[in-house]
């Protein structure tokens, strides 16, 4: 091992002149990481383990679980750290200076968030939902203690988004004399390696077993397939660059189920990969980015050359889209237990030194002035068909009718004539023509299906 | 235009009640960016501009130029910014808080950021060379005047590396739980626009006077070519993921005018590209990153699904290897008027609402015991010779006469017996050894020149 972590060598501010206090509510396979890196690698307290005497040194002190007795996968030192089963025991512990919560849910881990900085604790997160739910009520709570509590709450919450990619940080600190226009992640490590795995050519059913047997996958997997875990870190992401607490429910949300291998095949015809992306953008008209925002989930061709491409296996990556920047991207680990620790340890580390940011979302409402979730985009649409005459035509009158330009016409040659597909790529238009077009194509007789639909990230 | 930017809407620290004062040292393509985006977008002094009324708003209240009637490419309001020639009168302004320093070169530019720290005032800069030379004398630096200045001065330098990626950031602030394996930066946009072009057939000499037509490279390109640009960068990047400050003339630096277009036809029948790339890694063993530190700048063979690979034309890539994270990478543009503003932006910005990190360089030296530039890797060698009996024979006996390890030999069929080439890659081995090999290699009478070396970055 090598012999020092990056510990922070920041003079302390004067609130923070012994050790910096943490009870941590949760002991999983997160918290589990972040105990082993703050108690061995920072030196949980001690005073001779930093690299100068001015850092502060952060010490887990209590440990909130709900059944005491069950077995850990880390060793808690007892010497240094209790055990509790009382909630009261860590938000009403007077020496307790920050909180981690790795519990998860957005009941009693809400209800312990909210006193601990009621009480005038720092808190540092990993909890999506909570926060994605309640982004408004978190920023007024924490307002409101600070005013209480003479500016020393901070809330950190890196690790909710792509676990260990700074982003969050990114986006509070390093935007602050530049205008974003879009935002994009790839935020769900489990789908973007189903996504991967069918690249190569396997069956969507079977992908999914196999991420479920790996431990990739819950067994009720709709949180990650279905795109509501991206919708909540988009909506979070959304409100970090643009200053809007979009309601989570309130996203259109598609997430890969209706994805195939063909749709692989017709993508690498066009030179892209799928990937299943949040989306935050304002819209565009000319090249201007000066209308409303957009927030969605959707599978996305992407380019085999756009940095988003360059996701594989459980990797996360955002790309953000400037006024002063262009096009800039994050990659790394999406999940897992010490990625998602080093996030949340390095907040903590920020709350230690001072850097932390005293406002979680520096953007206030003002920055876009309406939310149009009806987004503008080119799309790809594959119509599963038995073959037929006047299909293409057929096809043609429905776009019309629908106000939809199509754009080109792909077909692989026909080897089954009862299932064949075709796939359309339109010009730009809008989420609900797309929708209603895929909808009349569905009604026709020689549909086998409603078809399925796709925004295309263009070519830079 | 968007109506606001990101203005960052922290509350100020005491010591910045009022707006921050920056005097600007140099007025050219960045320096316009800056004051564009500060004096524009964030307000520029004004208190109405803001979001919150906490926000406490810069202001460029002074321009420090060789010659005030030189004509400029950006519009200076006489109103709120005076235009000086003379040092002193920004150095020495008790009202001005924060020097920006965006003239370049290792004097002038040395003299005037020294005498500003001195004087209390925090300094944003893009100057990699002045940072490069000189970092364990600015941290000292910093150390005085902050003990002299109760804590108040801060020292930004995002820009001087990558240009718009927040590298320096995010290795001051998203590792402090984290052990640095190796940090991998694709640092200079000329030769990677270069080095773009050459993989799609075009010759070196030809590149290069397109990249000088374009302004991309200088008329001299010596700084961007031969590789003293990224070296200067890798050893900023060395001590803040390190602890230690490498001195840069001790860095092993090969640039790009031994590359080849035959060179990228042999790279790609290995499914990989060649990007100029700088390195600082601690030599492994077994998988464990527990040895000595080498920092190195070479053109490198890159997988073409490595993180690295994605950055294309002139943009910039940083992958940093981590204990807790694996591999990370940050990506966009490197140069350029508003990404290196941008940057420069971000650092005032930080200093205004207190998050600036206080000590530049987070490491200590503690953290490496030992440097050895005499670096491990596998290497591709590509020997070009006069077609002739024995040559494999004496190509193995030399390689084994130095301990070198053949991994493979690559051979195109051969169309001109009296130039024709050969590549040979090695198991990990010293640069050393592949250097004498090369020598002897390059001694024999069938050798047409010294063979050409690179290292290889493995798969994943």
């Amino acid at each position: 091992m090598p012999p020092t972590a990056n510990a922070g060598t920041m003079p302390s501010p004067t609130h923070l002149v012994r050790p910096l206090r943490i009870g941590m509510i949760g002991a999983g396979t997160v918290g589990g990481g972040v105990y082993e890196i703050v108690m061995n690698r920072l030196g949980g307290g001690s005073s001779s383990s930093t690299t100068t005497r001015t850092t502060p040194t952060p010490i887990i002190t209590k440990i909130c679980v709900r059944d005491a007795s069950k077995p850990r996968n880390f060793h808690v030192d007892p010497a240094r750290t209790k055990i509790v089963t009382d909630i009261s025991s860590v938000i009403n512990d007077p020496e307790i200076d920050l909180v981690v919560e790795v519990a998860g849910g957005v009941t009693f881990a809400k209800d312990a968030v909210y006193a601990s900085i009621r009480g005038g604790k720092s808190v540092v997160t990993a909890n999506k939902a909570l926060i994605a739910e309640n982004m408004d009520e978190l920023i007024a709570l924490l307002g409101e203690a600070n005013a209480n509590n003479r500016g020393g709450v901070r809330f950190g919450y890196e690790a909710s988004v792509c676990g260990g990619i700074p982003v969050i940080h990114a986006l509070q600190s390093c935007y602050a004399g530049d205008v974003i226009n879009e935002v994009m992640g790839i935020c769900n490590g489990t789908t973007n390696y189903m996504l991967g795995k069918m690249e190569t050519g396997a069956e969507y059913d079977d992908v999914l077993r196999e991420a479920q047997d790996l431990g990739f996958a819950e067994a009720d997997p709709s949180a990650d397939v279905e795109g509501y875990d991206v919708r909540a870190k988009i909506a979070i992401l959304a409100k970090l660059a643009f200053g809007v607490a979009v309601p989570v429910d309130s996203i259109p949300c598609m997430g890969i189920t209706n994805v195939s291998v063909v749709d692989f095949a017709y993508a690498k015809s066009m030179g892209c990969t799928i990937k299943l992306v949040g989306t935050a953008v304002r819209k565009s008209r000319f090249g201007e980015y000066d209308g409303a925002l957009s927030v969605y989930v959707s599978p996305k061709l992407v380019p085999d050359d756009h940095l988003l491409a360059s996701a594989t296996g459980c990797g996360n990556a955002v790309a953000i889209n400037s006024a002063n920047l262009g096009l800039a991207s994050y990659a790394g680990p999406g999940a897992g237990r010490y990625p998602t620790a080093n996030s949340i340890v390095s907040d903590v580390m920020r709350v230690a030194n001072g850097t932390c940011h005293a406002v979680p979302f520096p953007l206030s409402r003002s920055s876009v002035d309406e939310i149009d979730n009806d987004y503008d985009s080119a799309f790809y649409i594959r119509i599963s068909f038995q073959d037929g005459l006047g299909i293409v035509r057929t096809i043609g009158e429905l776009a019309e009718s629908q106000g939809v330009s199509i754009h080109s016409i792909l077909q692989q040659p026909i080897t089954d004539r009862m299932a064949a597909d075709t796939v359309v790529t339109t010009e730009s238009c809008k989420l609900s023509q797309v929708k209603a077009l895929c909808e009349l194509i569905g009604r026709e007789e020689f549909a086998l299906s409603t078809p399925v639909f796709m925004p295309m990230i263009p070519e830079y």
